[in-house]
């Protein structure tokens, strides 16, 4: 990976040859630590650490041989020196930060390399999101590594995303500096099924010599799965129990286990260690998905590896699980994620193993932390217009846009309706019969049915797909609006009120994107996330606040469902079952077919 | 690796995956027999594998959806399914045999994959003796990755090689099919010091994203070990403590522990793992050097594997280090290392996991050896005539070549003579005062002190080097001459009797180099080695049988030294002390610098 502020190992070699002999002064010695060596396994105290040009040159018991007069010393005074924290799968847009933003918040929690798969620009924006996403990731202090996304649509012809990634992309993408690999491959039917476009995605990332991301979100460890794993995927973290872990590791590929802001797939895979006593070595942790409100109250990578080691991981390993094994699986083993001369010199000083107080970071040689409180800019790319203005509806909604029409002289119809589960990512195909007014359908609050819409923002059609939603819980009228709307971010607005749907789709337009809600005609809530209409370019701090306040909004409109937002923004993820809503209409995903709003036509 | 027989797991995915899914029938299935996964290193019984163009593609608890028509069935019977095993380190030439007679020997023993550093030919043939060792390796039934040679000649300045290497030949080698790294870099004082052609081709290497091969011969830990590990190099072999292998490993080496014909460096070693219970992940098994009496009658790698086990290695550990430890070193995990899909289909059959009978092989799916009998061809490359008449002499030489002028009117003189130490390769400077005959200063059998001389034999300049040896014990007229003579190959002669001398010199150039021994005008032993006078293209079994009487006789010459021949070959080593000869005169490995053959003048 190229970056603006570091040389390579070989265009630094000579420096740090040099440094270890004694012939040259390091740039900053740390004095005194205990080395936690990733690579033996092993605590060694009383150990130093050399740093010229951003890389370790020397790690041994005694650096004062590198000494000189414009060294930087830093007394670590018995405290534990381990790698910085990897990240071996996630994506920044979960967040709703800009790439910029997400390093800043993440790495006063000694979080110094991710492995990021900017899936949800890419839906909207295509092969230049994923660039612009790329170029602000190789201008940050840490290391922001690339995936190629892999399946934008992730359902072909059930939904019309705003671009669509070709095997050409892939191959394009594989020559930028930054991309190591290709994001998740979700489409685990096609590559069972032989698709062609999806092995030609592969085989471009293969070719390359880089990593190809899995996510094989099926309990069946039967053939199906062996298949999947001929097909080329070298990684999968969509495991959700010990079996799921230890199968993909005995197909040669590496479990990679999450702890996110709702995902908890660590406490119960971690036994294939714990209690099965695997070989770690091809264990990874990873978040997946953070939302801004976890990396600013609760941690980021710091938070899974103190998680593991309160599941009973030994802390070393845990730490390996968070460096050098994510290394090794992106070929990166000799650049980051071990504590030895050559790689980049990411480090933390923490005084306990278990606790993991991330007390001083330092990547590529710079503090970059002290005490939860960064001390360096994550610059910003200048985003360009185009990718600021993604929120394209055609024309100004009008209330009459979120109409529902009756069949023909029907005074009541049985309509389908997407129910929630609270707290799972499927929906119910529920019916509900509904009462018709001046022949439109209306939303009843005594069944708990309001309406949703998907409103296209990719490329100004106009076009509005209306259907009906239960188990929000909204009374009185109101409206609330995202272009976060997975998997092909369009806009969901689900409301009470037709005219509050209209404001709120609206009021999108205007800021360029977020989350908004609407109350008795009036703004309650707004996050704005103007860059693609998926992430800010603000402090986490402040869009955290934000989020906050747009989850009370929610409760303030009645809605009492556990993470609530989430539900909304995957209304329109038509590859999980059993109803949801995409630009083309209703969806089954049962059947992945489309399918009539109302039960009988009449 | 592009091979002629194999295509590349992208190229073979929509098969593998249709044979995994039982859309498809395989070319092989293996049943009920205990899969070896290093992966997680257990064990697993009664396992199935599912082999289709010539990679694994299903590896479970039930193949028989993989199974059509012609599928061939092997019955494991409950054997242990173990990967093939892997040498990561070793020089074919050390075999005197070409790379295809090399495999055939090696086959029988399961190896199915070498890491092959051709240094000994780059001396004599350059780039293109690589390119032609790296042809035939690429025609085997098995993998062979060739480590360009990155230190030729060993010792600038004190020797001509047949050509120097240069770090554009290393990048241009980089991109050829079956290139895997940068041969071991033994000019450990070159990179210590930032020798800039060094460093350049190690830079050469890293840029290509590829294996920089280590060689850090010295006890030496301090310092000078750290700048040489910060300099670039990502194994190294020459560890013969626990120490070393440790040290080696916590600065992000691996360590390479050696069990070749003289190195028996693992059991000291492997302490690391076995007492000191380090993590094994960074610990590899390689043989360095092996002649072909080991290969014919002791074995190869799993030779190695099976002393790794009886110094009391876990077998499962002693497999990994044989196995996917070698593959992840070299970026090659997801291509061979482990029974896993999509990797290269090569196992081994065998009924107890510590003493190892190799009782089936399997390489790319096709069954290569049986109880010990090679069933496959391994074809030879056409050597080119350049390549079989390397041995240039330019004239022929009479006994008049090897006459040493004493200074005028000196009756006696005091001579510098290289001192040969039992089982060392290190030499002493030891001193004689020898008698004056007409001129000419002679040998003494009382002392044991005979000549040797070095014959320029890369350019035909007709160059002798003569000097004085002490220590084979020869008695009578003799002689004994071998072109195999390290690093720069010209050729050793060494001998009681100038007529001899100048015979065995002339036989090596009539029959394209090898070794000869002459006693009293006779030819007794002759070992053809007609490949750039270090390879034999006949079988190991008859070279074996030639080395053998070539031993006996030396030994019928009077010689008592253990390991003779390889005493005789290593006399023009001019990196390790004190002593040697090249073709530029008598070396003192002490200071770096050609010395006078007599210790006073005069």
């Amino acid at each position: 990976m190229e970056t603006k502020t570091l040389k390579s190992w070989p265009e630094s070699a000579a420096k740090l040859v040099a440094v270890a002999a004694g012939r040259e002064a390091a740039d900053l010695v740390i004095r005194g630590g205990k080395w936690v060596n990733v690579q033996t396994r092993e605590i060694l105290d009383n150990h130093d650490i050399a740093i010229a040009e951003g890389r370790f040159a020397y790690v041994g018991p005694d650096a004062s041989h590198c000494v000189g007069e414009g060294t930087e010393i830093i007394e670590a005074q018995g405290r534990y020196m381990i790698p910085g924290l990897c990240d071996g799968h996630m994506h920044i847009e979960s967040g709703m930060l800009t790439p910029a933003e997400f390093a800043r918040a993440v790495i006063p929690h000694g979080t110094t390399t991710m492995f990021t798969d900017p899936h949800e620009i890419a839906n909207v924006l295509g092969l230049r999101g994923v660039r612009l996403m790329h170029d602000e990731a190789l201008l940050q202090p840490v290391n922001i590594f690339t995936q190629m996304p892999s399946c934008a649509p992730s359902a072909p012809g059930l939904e019309t995303t705003g671009y669509e990634i070709t095997p050409e992309d892939v191959a394009e993408a594989m020559t930028w500096p930054g991309i190591v690999g290709l994001g998740e491959m979700m489409n685990f039917p096609g590559v069972v099924n032989g698709d062609a476009k999806m092995l030609a995605e592969i085989a471009a990332t293969q070719r390359a010599g880089k990593t190809v991301g899995g996510h094989y979100a099926s309990p069946d460890l039967g053939p199906a799965f062996h298949a999947y794993a001929a097909g080329g995927p070298a990684d999968d973290h969509e495991g959700t129990c010990e079996a799921d872990a230890i199968a993909r590791v005995r197909q040669g590929m590496r479990a990679m286990m999450r702890l996110g802001s709702a995902w908890y797939d660590v406490e119960s895979q971690i036994t294939a260690i714990t209690e099965k006593g695997l070989d770690p070595r091809n264990f990874i942790l990873c978040t997946d998905d953070c939302h801004s409100g976890t990396l600013v109250n609760d941690g980021h990578m710091n938070r899974v590896v103190r998680h593991a080691i309160a599941c009973g991981c030994d802390p070393l390993i845990a730490l390996q699980m968070a460096t050098v094994n994510t290394a090794t699986h992106f070929g990166l083993e000799r650049e980051i994620g071990s504590i030895s001369p050559g790689r980049r010199a990411d480090v933390i000083l923490t005084s306990d193993l278990e606790t993991l107080p991330i007390e001083h970071v330092i990547a590529r040689g710079v503090t970059v932390a002290r005490e939860g409180e960064i001390t360096v800019d994550c610059p910003h790319l200048d985003w360009p217009e185009d990718a600021r203005a993604t929120v394209r509806l055609g024309k100004t909604l009008a209330p009459a846009d979120f109409e529902i029409k009756a069949p023909e002289g029907a005074n009541r119809v049985k309509a389908k309706v997407i129910g929630m589960v609270e707290n799972q990512a499927p929906t119910k195909a529920l019916t509900a019969s509904l009462a018709v007014t001046d022949g439109l359908v209306e939303g009843d609050p005594e069944q708990d049915v309001c309406q949703i819409a998907l409103v296209e923002r990719h490329r100004g059609t106009g076009g509005v797909t209306n259907a009906f939603v239960s188990g929000f819980g909204y009374e009185g009228p109101m409206a609330m609006a995202s272009t976060v709307a997975h998997d092909s971010h369009h806009m969901i607005v689900v409301g009470t009120s037709r005219e509050d749907m209209a404001r709120a789709a609206n009021r999108l337009g205007e800021v360029g994107g977020g989350i908004t809600i609407f109350k008795d005609g009036e703004e309650i809530a707004l996050v704005e996330l103007p860059v693609a209409g998926l992430m800010s370019d603000r402090p986490a701090t402040e869009v955290a606040a934000k989020a906050q306040k747009m989850v009370e909004a929610m409760a303030a409109c009645g809605c009492r469902l556990n993470n609530a937002y989430m539900q909304h923004s995957l209304l329109a993820l038509v590859v999980i079952p059993e109803l949801r809503i995409s630009d083309l209409g209703l969806v089954d995903v049962r059947t992945f077919e489309l399918t009539p709003l109302f039960e009988q036509e009449g």
